[in-house]
């Protein structure tokens, strides 16, 4: 392996090489390489399929000083953040996009976040993301814990810049291409949370994997909570857009989702006054706890295909914010330990798991795009296979009874 | 028009040539000029009276990273702050200023102010401009609202680092100096206001005007409030100054500001132990709504006359800070959409009014100075001539009975 | 004195030359030099032992534009953070490290630190500190005060990045390196207190002296408090390590701390579930009002010994950390005007100081690093000169019964 720090220093190698690593942010150098970009060409790679890597700064405004990574594989052009927690903004793919329009335009600066302001909901100040991890000390609604302290909306990781990222090019074909970026918790006598993020994408194909690795490095058990909170907008979500998954139950998360429990597979178009309904599921899985989601398009010719394993993430969040464009026309489909109460509405349920001192928790997802009917149909009879004949559980009930 | 991003690039030309437009921040390009100058001479501009624009970084203390821009047209030389949504920090204009001196010595960055510390006082650990706007979602002293969130001091917009930055300069005379900003509060299911600041100088003039554009870019209909927090101190303010505004009611925001009520026209020299008298006033307009103040030194000589418009800015604040100089001896002048209580009280007086979805608000501000006994005593007699012979109501009661 | 600007722009010099001093920062003229270097050979001076000192700035996660200053003086290599109120991080002197291993890796930016978060503990996402200065408006534990104000943990001039930073280098012998910094904090209304701080290192010398200024620049009397509040971990403690100080009264902080009181002087190795005793303690002083504490390893022949003086830091909090070496095995030895607890429950105690209108007060503390039996017997003989045969009170209650 040869190891680079930044635009190409050489500072090792290795027989047989098989892989170029780029050191772009490490803390413990205090090193940010800056504006930085690498080609399948400049590494002098022959993938049949080009390729590019680059790393630049964005300014003004609340994303004054924020980088991003734009990777693009030939196929899609994915903008990672690193200095939002290595989350991702959105993956072009030809005609198709994975995100969605916020009113949060910005990438913004987590240096200009409170998470506390407006009663622990600061996080809202610069939720725009396709995909935002939502943990790990704690995930779900603002809420005051057992302690007596407030726990802001979904956690603090993503408003936490990478403390190290890197970036990986196999040197053999497929010439897959990994960004992967190191963000901790830490806070004396809180938390000592470490967590390697990964995205692998292999030039020429629409898809990517996200396998992340959560250490908890104190000498002590904690809990923790990660909701994979991914985000999809047009052109995929549209009137009569569907989701599918295998379900064993749904319910809703609160008395106003009870009246969309129903339609839950269907998707209304933008639509005034709709807020948001979201519901909680317990997918079924195969015997690896293989599961998925799938969110197909109207005309079912395009969709998302979301695989995750529920050992890891048990439980599934759909989230319907189907208002109006402007507002933030959005569905979420959000693997997780956890729902998106707050932390003591679900320590009743079981939902805030335990990681212990030195222990590492992975959690991968694989997100395809699925470009055709085909794909959208093989998708779904994946769906299918797993729940076979298997029954769902309409729950009427909310699991949690809200105070009004 | 020529449209140049930063030092000078044509992007566009058309004839005639009416003005030059200088894109210094653009979020949606990521783009920040850095330190950056023009002047008419740079601009081959044959005006009479030589200008010049520059912007330019802070560094060191609480103002690391801080742009201001400081334009001067020949006799008034204005410094902006785009990274504090574009709020004025002063204008000099030969021996006179307007400004303050706050014991807040630096222009401070928003990433190190905490808006909800001290119970949702820390907007003051950045409290020195001229001119603050105090918005747009809310305004007012701090407090818990109807919904249960504090509302921290004076909304969020001036701890808003402008989104996008322009300065036009009129290619035909009298030349005109153009700086506008946009400034962004946008938080999912919460806020969508995008307001247009926009500041103009005439070469060889004595005043400016500030016109601003709101706009609410949700669907739904919202609240806003606005109040333009304009603070003055020496040399216009000092023992025996005066305020003068055609008054129809004025009353006290406290107990404690009711044994001023009588004096409220004249200032004390710097006082300690005074702290701050606030008065409510509702002034009387002319046909067209238009109405001032005008502050006036002791000696009636020197002065600062500030005009609006009561069709957008229907109440008056008028802030008596004359305590000592080194805790910030400043009056403000502070025509608003509302009073400084914090907004729960101020819905009962009909004082938070409605954005409707897509609407914009106009707000237009003329600060004067005024140089000699001759235009202040033009700025009186335009009191005088609104104020007519229509009596002034001297309420002894606060408007707002304020728990102890 | 010459007197230049960053990497030497002479601005003015009188005779006889004496020192020659270098401004890094200053906010009056929003000048940072960025990275910068002086050494005894590039400034010409004949010293027997080469000495160095460098700003650089750190890149990456939450350390992101934090700028430190490492001073060699051939003995020791100590590492100041201007962005984090002057505090320094760490000591390195041969096999010896005045410092400690916190949880916390990066030397935090206050941008990313929000105080009041986790009910006023933010504080504990930057701890990590060899010195930490805790105040100076308030310090101790996070408490809602008389006032119904949250005060977050140890105030706020830790995570206040310095106005000024000045270098100086003594040009006749022994060429004393002196590092000052001004800490403002600054809020309208409440706070008008500036400290120079000061860090000087004689060339060759294992020691060093801290002297700060606090001035409150206000019209008006405030309270302050200031615990320093120093940290030190392995090498110097371990199992059997030891505290020495002139004792006139030990109380334990809290209930817990009541079973180590009688072993107070002793240290435990890392010990899961231990957690932190804290103990306060009323020194002895000699007739200047001059005192000390000793923190010697199990061997007796290496240690520190803190210096400070009654009469500017009346009482003596000792923190035993002896939790996991991952938790932060470390011991707090913090002279102050105050103990931990917050501010509610130290004015009942007389431990809440006031600093008058105009007034400054001087804080003298000297670091020593005990590198031999000889050096360690020497200081603790200093200890035992001061206590005499004067009695220690070992007070079972402690002095605040905390609610539980």
């Amino acid at each position: 392996m040869k190891v680079r720090i930044g635009m190409g220093l050489l500072l090792c190698c290795a027989l047989p090489l098989q892989a170029a690593e780029f050191v772009l942010v490490d803390t413990a150098q205090g090193l940010d390489v800056g504006n930085w970009k690498v080609s399948s060409d400049s590494l002098g790679i022959k993938s049949k399929i080009p390729f590019s890597i680059e790393k630049k700064r964005l300014h003004g405004g609340r994303q004054e000083g924020v980088d991003v990574i734009v990777v693009d594989n030939g196929t899609l052009q994915m903008t990672l953040v690193p200095t939002r927690g290595m989350g991702i903004y959105e993956v072009r793919g030809g005609d198709l996009r994975l995100g969605w329009e916020s009113p949060v335009k910005e990438i913004v600066n987590p240096a200009f976040i409170d998470l506390e302001s407006r009663g622990g909901l600061g996080w809202l100040d610069g939720f725009n993301e396709m995909l935002v991890r939502c943990g790990y000390e704690w995930t779900g609604h603002p809420g005051v814990d057992d302690d007596g302290r407030l726990k802001s909306l979904h956690g603090r990781v993503q408003n936490t810049p990478a403390s190290v990222v890197r970036v990986t090019v196999d040197e053999t074909p497929p010439y897959a291409i990994h960004v992967r970026g190191r963000v901790d918790e830490k806070t004396f006598k809180f938390s000592d949370l470490s967590t390697w993020t990964g995205v692998t994408l292999v030039p020429g194909e629409a898809a990517f994997t996200v396998e992340d690795k959560l250490t908890n490095q104190a000498d002590y058990d904690n809990e923790y909570q990660i909701i994979y909170h991914g985000n999809f907008g047009a052109p995929l979500l549209e009137e009569g857009a569907r989701i599918s998954a295998p379900v064993k139950q749904i319910s809703p998360f609160n008395d106003y989702a009870r009246k969309g429990l129903d339609s839950w597979q269907t998707y209304l178009g933008p639509t005034k006054g709709f807020d948001e309904m979201v519901f909680n599921i317990v997918p079924y899985s195969d015997a690896k706890g293989n599961t998925l989601a799938v969110l197909e398009n109207r005309a079912g010719n395009a969709g998302v295909a979301v695989d995750f394993n529920v050992k890891q993430l048990p439980v599934l969040t759909l989230w319907k914010n189907t208002d109006t464009l402007q507002q933030g026309y959005v569905t979420g489909i959000e693997p997780g330990t956890s729902y998106a109460y707050s932390t003591k509405y679900q320590r009743p349920l079981g939902l805030v798991p335990t990681i212990k001192a030195g222990e590492s928790k992975h959690f991968t997802l694989r997100y395809q795009l699925l470009r055709d009917k085909g794909e959208v149909q093989a998708a779904l009879d994946r769906v299918k296979a797993v729940q076979g004949s298997q029954p769902t559980e309409l729950r009427r009930d909310p699991l949690v009874q809200l105070p009004h």
